[in-house]
């Protein structure tokens, strides 16, 4: 959507999600954190601006959390808080922010409350997390997330994470939330659309307009989205679109 | 998997995934693209090592390429070259490579011989690459990738990239194939195999050893993933995790 701005001079705040998990990046297991998690901001008026995965190394989770903390509102980091050797969040987080991990006494009370005598040594790892840390109540399987500086760490296995978003969500700034509008372009081909769609989006800079083309095996489709903080100009860019939408078809049609 | 490491000696060939797109971050579109290349890569003993999505940014795209292609044998970028005027992958790869854009001669006779009189200026936007580039075949739908350095660019639609990454992967350097063993602890609680299991871990450490928990709804489920370049140490850390679950199972049997 070129470099056009959002703004029409609501606040904006912004995120940035990083996956942490070698078995993404192996291709075993898709992500679907990502996906929810955007939708899920752009529903609060949060912009997310860049996701990252990276390998399960300190060094590497490290330099992604230093990367990104410094430049959006807030971090979201999914998976690698478990009680296996694999789980090193706790690590490179803590690495990233020059603070030693400990094993935080709320999260130790509230795993022995839930666990009993099966609180081990491997699940007293769950308790592990950079000093400094608040805990992100788990209504799922008890073993807290936790959040240190801008940084909201969660974890991986999306019903977790899904309930460790609800109990941040009420936390977080939220911004002015984007309005969104489609444009279903039906038999419309993206290149004969392109040209004019350029010339939309060139007189409505506050705009952002997409062009996402589909084939269904039978025809093409155009969505057309236009987004916006400001509802007047999208209602004028729409009505653009839709007239040159209202055109094409004319063209086609015989 | 801790910070082990896969070798044995064996070449080990990097890649990174960049994908380019306003309406992933969005949450429009759920990106199935990065699993795709990840699974792709993995067959072919290249290791993905990162990923990212970014916005549809020329200066963003443009810090992304630099970061990810002076640290990996290759880069994948999906995303961002149709014929729309929000399609500016290739301004920020020439940004990137700090060379300038122009229509490329190869693929203009492409476009226009499948498009003929079809090819209008929109369209004529998907000739548009950094100079010096190499064309990428497209067979679905003729408007080629292309490659510069080692950066491959490629399109968003999936059966469009799924075709480029087809013509890309003869001319890949390949590395060797990483062996992956799964046992699954069926009714086993990662928490009750992480000790022992990051003993096995720390004896073997050519062997990545993760361990992805799964709940049906009924019975916990622990995947206990092994991965290595190095058959024999695989052979041997298999069977001591396979005597570990069975140990388990025996204990949680009546």
């Amino acid at each position: 959507m070129g470099e056009a701005t959002a703004g029409d001079g609501g606040e904006v705040v912004t995120a940035a999600v990083l996956v942490i998990g070698d078995e993404i990046l192996s291709g075993r297991t898709k992500d679907r954190n990502i996906g929810y998690i955007a939708e899920y901001l752009t529903a609060l008026g949060i912009d997310l601006r860049e996701a990252r995965i990276v390998p399960d190394v300190v060094s590497e989770i490290a330099a992604a959390v230093n990367a990104l903390r410094g430049r959006y509102t807030y971090v979201f980091t999914t998976g690698g808080i478990g009680p296996t050797h694999d789980d090193i969040t706790a690590d490179g987080i803590a690495e990233a922010f020059g603070v030693p991990v400990h094993h935080d006494p709320r999260a130790v009370e509230i795993l022995k409350a839930y666990l009993g005598d099966r609180l081990n040594e491997a699940r007293l790892r769950m308790a592990r997390m950079p000093v400094g840390s608040e805990l992100i109540e788990n209504t799922v399987s008890k073993a807290p997330g936790w959040r240190i500086g801008n940084v909201y760490v969660m974890a991986g296995i999306p019903s977790v994470m899904h309930a460790m978003l609800d109990a941040i969500a009420p936390t977080l700034r939220t911004g002015t939330v984007i309005e969104s509008r489609t444009v279903e372009g039906r038999g419309i081909k993206e290149g004969d659309v392109g040209g004019p769609l350029g010339d939309i989006q060139a007189a409505f800079p506050q705009v952002m307009i997409g062009s996402y083309p589909h084939f269904d095996g039978n025809q093409f489709t155009t969505s057309l989205v236009l987004r916006s903080r400001d509802t007047a100009a999208l209602d004028a860019a729409e009505a653009q679109v839709r007239a040159l939408v209202e055109r094409l078809l004319a063209e086609v049609r015989p």
